[in-house]
């Protein structure tokens, strides 16, 4: 499909109270979402309208990779916030559905060492924990992201994004270690399940499509040694 | 699926003369592939193996933090020479198959400004071009990506990848800034369309299949502000 | 001098009450401050301590590399808040003293421009302004750095440190981009610019210093081209 | 001092066959550093004109954050490859004069380990190891960095830098580990260490410069807790 805009859409969690996250918190971090869509689009409208034929392509400092790499920030701010704000507004409670399924059954461990796991990364994150779902191998991983563009991975579905950031939990928990891990609990007390589930579902969907698209390299003969 | 271990594989490539770019080269860049794989295996290992309730999670230092953001350096210096080496071997030329249509029809300005887009791209990045198929909006767009996982994005499915770090060019065209254009060139001669276009088509039939799922939110009926 | 731990200390800050920068605020920062401490102070003792004959060297991941990288982070976590917690308690008003005659003189532009250019670089930075006067060429310039340790510069001595981080203005202003900007007024109300008159005239000692010493290369007669 | 425009200079290296270092391998190498202070020169140059009351602050993505970003990328690649080029060109052997003193009383385990740690440090760099003098404790430590500006640290002067990006080396001894290893050992074949002692005398005198300028701040009577 043609590139076109991206467009900050409502979200359900705006609708409701949450439980400890408040609806101040709320209400700035969504006009952070607006900013990231825009100058997404901003930067996405620069890049087409580039005279390629002219422009100058350096490594050191070009505008060309000046307006590509920063894209890709405001491009993940706008992804990231966008699953992080359909997630909320939930009952909250244990996993369930598909996603405790595929953890217990294919997660290192299983669901109650991935329940650990995810609390811990979300400490060790400067910016975002991403439940990705890969493609290549249909394996779930816990990726820690310090910005909404430093250390992403292609070829991945995300499944399930808490934000760390410290927007999310200052104003209602402190900025402190403390303070960040209440606010993965509160996080997780307003997570609607059905939402991750939907995008396990998803995610699962793509890689079948891959894989009986029948796309495939054929196997070489030789080997590289 | 159960994550398993990273296998590097044998590639086509190997088993013929390619144009300008040199035997030495293409043997030296695959034990840096086998590296990759290796010391991604080993991430993996150890955060599968960390006791979760145990260990550590601190965003200024901890194993855990650093362990997986080096993994996905590792994970993704497999995936993209995977990419690359899968590429190479072939009779280069223009854009053509299934790959060409969608650039003709969707990028913006068509098949003649991506030519141009994606060279300028080559050298403005500091690591790698990955021309990727965004699963959201069905677009193209060339990332420029300035290590193995710098600046990549996630819901994306590569479809061409572009190695301009040094390793890919000095010996056979000099770590100039000319050096790399050449090579660029080189690349683009030996370049199996065939292969790119596998790719784009196992990316479409993977956004098709997410979309088929049905899983999809439903809509709010509020609004933000 | 052989390397010593780093002590947290106290600072005239806050033994006063600030304007517009809650007592909360800055009892929640120091904490950040205090671990910044303590896990430069663990990284450093676990690089002391390895046994570098054994030690495996990889770029890809190997502990030395990550404690390594890490340790930057936590560094400068510490000096940089050593240094905005030293700047506040003052009575703000505009530059005076040795750092108004330097911008004022050699600045490109002049004070006017610096308090535009200053203001604005805050706005544009994801961490930290960092003020730094260089120690090769005396120049003064705004370093945009986007975290703790992104994107500083060596050879340079900091002169004023805003820390731009959320946690710093998130409680008392908002998180939104005009939430920073009322925080940034707020640091100048309460910035001691006798502190950064200080850290200036230490910096154009150290040069002047570094100068006197004669340890200067000596002018080869060839030339590379 | 008003900033003045980065000028390339000459090396006695370039006067002299060097041991394993190829004329090739340094030619192509000083094109690059005139590439650094060309693109340093040219972003602080948009930034010295820069109509500050007007200009976007904005941190996603704005021109100033963009061209501030990579000018550290710049002036770093210039100021890293100004040392570089200086040190080279000399009989090597072990440590001598000053430094080689200053390590055996104050680093770690002495200049033994000091010689293991470096070589290990530059297996563990993926762009450069930074010996580098603390200016507030004065302590020497091997930093280790990713790019030409990814994990700088400030109030810190360099005292011996290696280039392990892979133009310093490939064509030479080959893109792999090994190749890098043997290109590090060349690297101290050819080393000055009167340029290094030179730098750390210069340092040192900076320290006491600074020191002695009595600009101090005074000791706060209260405490944070």
């Amino acid at each position: 499909m043609p590139w076109d805009e991206l467009k900050p859409r409502t979200f359900a969690a705006f609708d409701r109270e949450l439980d400890g996250i408040s609806r101040q918190t709320m209400e700035e971090h969504y006009k952070l979402y607006e900013g990231y869509a825009k100058k997404a689009n901003e930067c996405r409208r620069i890049l087409n309208e580039l005279d390629y034929a002219q422009a100058e392509g350096n490594q050191v400092y070009s505008p060309l990779r000046a307006v590509s790499v920063d894209y890709t920030f405001a491009l993940l701010g706008y992804k990231n916030h966008d699953l992080y704000f359909g997630h909320l507004g939930g009952e909250g409670g244990p996993p369930r559905g598909r996603f405790a399924e595929v953890v217990e059954a294919e997660f290192h461990g299983g669901l109650d060492v991935w329940q650990d796991s995810v609390r811990k990364a979300a400490s060790a994150a400067r910016g975002w924990v991403m439940v990705g779902y890969d493609l290549n191998d249909g394996s779930i991983f816990n990726y820690i992201m310090d910005s909404q563009n430093l250390w992403a991975v292609y070829n991945m579905v995300p499944i399930l994004a808490i934000d760390v950031y410290e927007h999310a939990y200052v104003r209602d928990f402190g900025a402190t270690p403390d303070g960040r891990k209440q606010y993965v609990e509160a996080f997780f007390r307003n997570l609607e399940w059905d939402h991750v589930n939907r995008q396990l579902v998803q995610a699962e969907a793509a890689r079948r499509g891959a894989s009986e698209s029948g796309a495939r390299e054929p196997e070489p003969a030789g080997s590289p040694a």
